[in-house]
């Protein structure tokens, strides 16, 4: 008899769990608080779209799914700022041919869910998780009609998101350090339909974003021609949500903001008084693992704020080393489950701090012509020096084999070196005079070439 | 009809709270989940020694109960700490006539719980929260017989301690901030027994300390003539309580660490094996005060590790303060309790870092010569400059008016200063030469008194 596993949760990471763990014999159940929402019409999980990159792609090309999801997705391949006056700025993320990718998280739930199915994943639906046993890895799940499943297994993974209810369970243990933090700010989702022929109204292969210093609002693509709007913005305070309670002050407030989005955003108002105000939370949690046989994974072992674009991609990225561990520890669960936790956990804590640093990145640096320069001088330098120096965005983003701490290391010290870079006289004059690139190259030339520590067991 | 108050935990805090709001004219009810200490044998709360100091005193004080604890109570002038050939060295904690009091957690509640209801509060017992509303400040209780109470109130307070029900209650609302994190180390009571004569087998009107680097023992004295000893361990690794599995490895290792305590430990085997290895927590959380009419205190709004000795003196601050704020406010709750939550909770955050601190302290610096001789140098300092220097442990341990937070920050300043003072050759060389006094003044007459900003509402 093959081994039993049960996951709590078939979203993201749940589904995509599932079908890697199908694949390679184990016979997986998942069990879902909510309906299906491939056959429902009232899904309830979040609509905000995602930024799928290379980690993602990476963890789905282990899954046979990177093709599949390709096909939803839409590729941007740098940032348009536009400023109060409708002016764009365009900001490559990387070099030629990196992109990130525009995907809605429904769209690729369901994808997700099918994929788990065909590999004979059985996916219970509204199964609410009300206990979990961790010295036997079963839990208890209880049906809309009453009916109470146990569910027995060998190993339970708890894949039920920021508010996982498996979590909840570990955290009155003896010994379970735990954090929630709520942001400041929260968001509002807002449209932009397609024109009149079903075309898109900005630029279609970038992430728009309108950096306003202490908030900002971002559009990405969808397939249908539409985008999709995030206002993220204070709760309270001024300005703030809670100061935009009339039609007429939103309206004052769009204006003034975003003038060059207003004329396309037809439901304005009834969207912003329609969607919810939603909040941001990072949770951080230890230990990961109880027992040799119960784990956490994805959000539910740390959820992080959006704005690096990385929640999606470092729970699929906990997938793929998860399965790296299974392999290397040829199926023994107790040694893999706790050489997953010693690899994801600094991963986890490093892309916490720089999804919430990012959000300074986005809202207020990206409007800042030093900041702007700084980005060119050093993906110049990244051309030259490849082994020396990757602009940390790129550690992020475009690479899959760079652990997101080593990524938060490296782009420390980096900081440090281009801050010295920036001071000198001729690069402040003018960095690309002969004077400057000669002094640069002084300074790159002494460096070591960067060393990085393997986010693989092996 | 007067305004009805709900509190849940009948605690030092909840106990302090119910007699200070019954004695100005307030409806105070406490639920208890524990049975009645005073009655049942079964007490299953913390033992664990506590040192009160003046924080913890003045507010006794505003409720009339200084002088029964003060008669409970054992003076403690400074630390004798023991090496491992058992030499004791004494630092005393402040100025000749400052000292703390060693009082027995149990012994101190029985007489808060006595007082509040002398005061006509009602404690119920063997209740236990199962759910709080915070829209109308009522709360739910289950009593062992399946009874159900419907507590209804103006105000409710949650001073249900470390894990309480309450703040349970209130982290599943969105936008708490909560964090809950376990340190290292663990700690286990150990016991020496009074002489044949019913006298003290170590000197009794200090805190004894064993410091020992990675850990500690300390002890206090108790009326009987016995000290309550507590080992301060790390759960795992080595050493750690891990290891300590077998009767011949505790002897092994407490003949190696503390020889010239084991002659006077009898029991110390069985207290090893019988008392728990208990683990400690700090939490934090925010807000404290829900709606107008919801609020934490004590443990449950600032659970804290218990090497400051400030955990019950920080509870019954809050108290004092909260009574401040209600006299500023005219008995407004909902402005009394934004003003306590606005100057207790930066409070509460400091005691919590500083309590952390002091562990490194205790087990560590306190063996180090160097250590010893900065705070001697400090404290003549603050015998010359009593504006412009005041040692760190005596702003947190003799001093009603200096908010914990103030501590915190002046503490650094002054920092930052000792070690500019302890850089001086002269001052290195000998520092109670002409010449190193004349420069430790010149310095000193330099700096402005200490500006100190008020925890007090007014």
């Amino acid at each position: 008899m093959s081994e039993r596993i049960t996951i709590v949760g078939a979203g993201l990471v749940g589904s995509l769990l599932g079908t890697v763990l199908a694949k390679r014999g184990y016979s997986v159940r998942i069990f879902e608080r909510r309906p299906d929402m491939r056959t429902s019409t009232g899904y309830a999980g979040r609509s905000i779209n995602l930024a799928m990159s290379d980690r993602g792609l990476r963890a789905l090309e282990t899954a046979g799914l990177a093709d599949d999801i390709r096909a939803i997705a839409i590729p941007m391949h740098g940032r348009m700022m536009h400023d109060k006056q409708g002016v764009q700025t365009y900001q490559p993320y990387g070099k030629e041919g990196q992109f990130i990718n525009s995907v809605s998280r429904g769209d690729l739930n369901k994808v997700l869910m099918t994929a788990a199915e065909r590999h004979g994943v059985e996916i219970i639906f509204n199964a609410r998780c009300t206990d979990i046993n961790v010295e036997s890895a079963s839990a208890t799940f209880e049906l809309p009609t009453g009916e109470v499943i146990l569910s027995e297994a060998d190993v339970l993974f708890g894949a039920d998101g920021a508010f996982s209810a498996v979590r909840s369970n570990l955290q009155v243990r003896d010994r379970f350090n735990y954090s929630q933090h709520y942001i400041d700010h929260g968001y509002k989702e807002l449209h932009i339909p397609a024109d009149d022929a079903g075309g898109f109204r900005l630029e279609k292969n970038v992430l728009h974003i309108w950096p306003r210093r202490s908030f900002m609002m971002i559009g990405l693509p969808n397939p249908d021609g539409s985008f999709t709007l995030t206002l993220f913005f204070a709760h309270n305070g001024s300005p703030s949500f809670e100061e935009l309670t009339t039609r007429e002050a939103v309206m004052e407030f769009f204006n003034e903001q975003f003038p060059n989005a207003v004329p396309m955003m037809p439901t304005l108002l009834d969207d912003f008084f329609t969607n919810p105000e939603s909040s941001l939370v990072t949770v951080r949690c230890s230990p990961w693992v109880f027992n040799g046989k119960v784990a956490l994974i994805g959000d539910a072992a740390h959820a992080i704020v959006p704005f690096y674009g990385q929640g999606m991609n470092c729970g699929f990225e906990d997938c793929n080393v998860l399965i790296e561990c299974l392999e290397h520890h040829h199926g023994n669960w107790d040694q893999t489950l706790e050489t997953y936790a010693r690899l994801r956990k600094p991963a986890g804590d490093a892309i916490a701090d720089l999804a919430l640093e990012n959000f300074i990145e986005m809202r207020d640096k990206v409007a800042d012509a030093r900041f702007l320069w700084r980005k060119k001088i050093e993906a110049w330098i990244h051309e030259q020096y490849p082994a020396k120096l990757i602009p940390l965005y790129t550690m992020v983003t475009f690479s899959a084999h760079i652990p997101y701490n080593e990524a938060l290391r490296i782009g420390r010290e980096q900081d440090v070196l281009m801050e010295e870079i920036m001071s000198i006289p001729s690069v402040i004059n003018d960095w690309t005079s002969d004077e400057a690139r000669q002094a640069i190259r002084d300074i790159m030339e002494s460096r070591a070439d960067i060393a990085i520590a393997s986010g693989s067991p092996s």
